[in-house]
């Protein structure tokens, strides 16, 4: 069996798609197109997982009510991560944007499965945590899914995970991996947010590579 | 400023890539063309990373006397992990080629810098994971850059990840993430391993996808 063909160019754009990509926080309240969220979860069910256990879990956040809680637990959580800092760090810390969860039209939580049945365990006795290493892949191919057809997410990260389970009232034994903004970007970069605001510039390539 | 402009049919060219990925674990011993691997870590460098940490840190295995000890460590893991299974399952389990360590040309091992000084902090107070999930995205990253020029990989997970930090001399708190192998693939499928096996097969999309 041959294996895909590729047109001229298509390394290249997959290059423009990686480094365009951004952590967006910044959106437009216009919707998605109706079928655009389950077009974007039908790609992020072709990552790989961990004995092909397939063990994310989608929960998308209709309710305003449950919104408007999970906005104020990340805005309470900000405070006490942002009391860390002091000075001129805290100063620019308190003037970045870290999500955009009350704007964009669609948030999406995203869990573990963490004893799922399928995939009989394979491949996962000793690292138990490759299961949620696939849920990071699913995720990472729906936000490459998704910036391919113009749509920007946000991963948001300042959370206590069991007050979402909670919140979002699903069962404990589903591991919360991330809460996602998806949306129309409100700007384009294509350097991060954190680069042009001066928090963390990009490491040269030897402080991350190494031999044995 | 205005975003990237993909050419007509890059999002299904995308789909492609997605769809024929692959978990790779039958390799051809052909090495890899000098500078290819330091091009695909130049593109999983462009990963996104909680903070902009990149906590990524890439272990290249060069001595075929670690690769040796490697190959040996996973074949006993494995071992003890086909010990669960009974019966046709065991010999489902037996029949598995679960990694290609032996043939592929580029061992690649992969690790995260558990409190990296870039990023201060930021996005992490609550989920310290995330840094492991940035890690995670850098290694798919790799996995997408590499298959767009017809490279394979494969994600070994059966090991001890303290065993591997000694077999590889690296610093205690760099957490192991995966055992990589990179080379061109022996065989070309568009179907997962797993599937073909009768091992696992996709699930509906009702079973991971809900709302609140």
């Amino acid at each position: 069996m041959t294996g895909p063909i590729f047109p001229p160019g298509f390394a290249e754009q997959l290059d423009t798609l990686l480094t365009w990509r951004r952590d967006v926080r910044h959106f437009q309240t216009v919707p998605l197109p109706d079928g655009t969220l389950d077009h974007l979860l039908d790609r992020a069910a072709l990552a790989p997982s961990v004995g092909n256990s397939q063990p994310w879990r989608f929960v998308r956040v209709l309710s305003a009510e449950r919104r408007a809680a999970i906005v104020a637990h990340v805005e309470a959580e900000n405070r006490k991560a942002a009391a860390i800092y002091r000075d001129e760090t805290r100063a620019a810390y308190d003037a970045l944007k870290l999500h955009g969860l009350q704007e964009a039209p669609e948030p999406l939580a995203v869990f573990c499965e963490t004893n799922p049945a399928a995939g009989h365990g394979l491949g996962r006795q000793t690292m138990p945590e490759t299961l949620a290493c696939s849920v990071v892949m699913a995720i990472h191919t729906l936000w490459l899914a998704a910036r391919a057809i113009g749509i920007g997410v946000g991963w948001v990260s300042i959370v206590d995970p069991v007050a979402i389970n909670r919140l979002l009232d699903v069962p404990e034994d589903w591991r919360f991996v991330a809460l996602l903004c998806l949306g129309y970007p409100a700007e384009q970069h294509e350097t991060p947010e954190l680069v042009r605001r001066r928090w963390q510039d990009r490491l040269p390539a030897d402080q991350t590579r190494f031999t044995r």
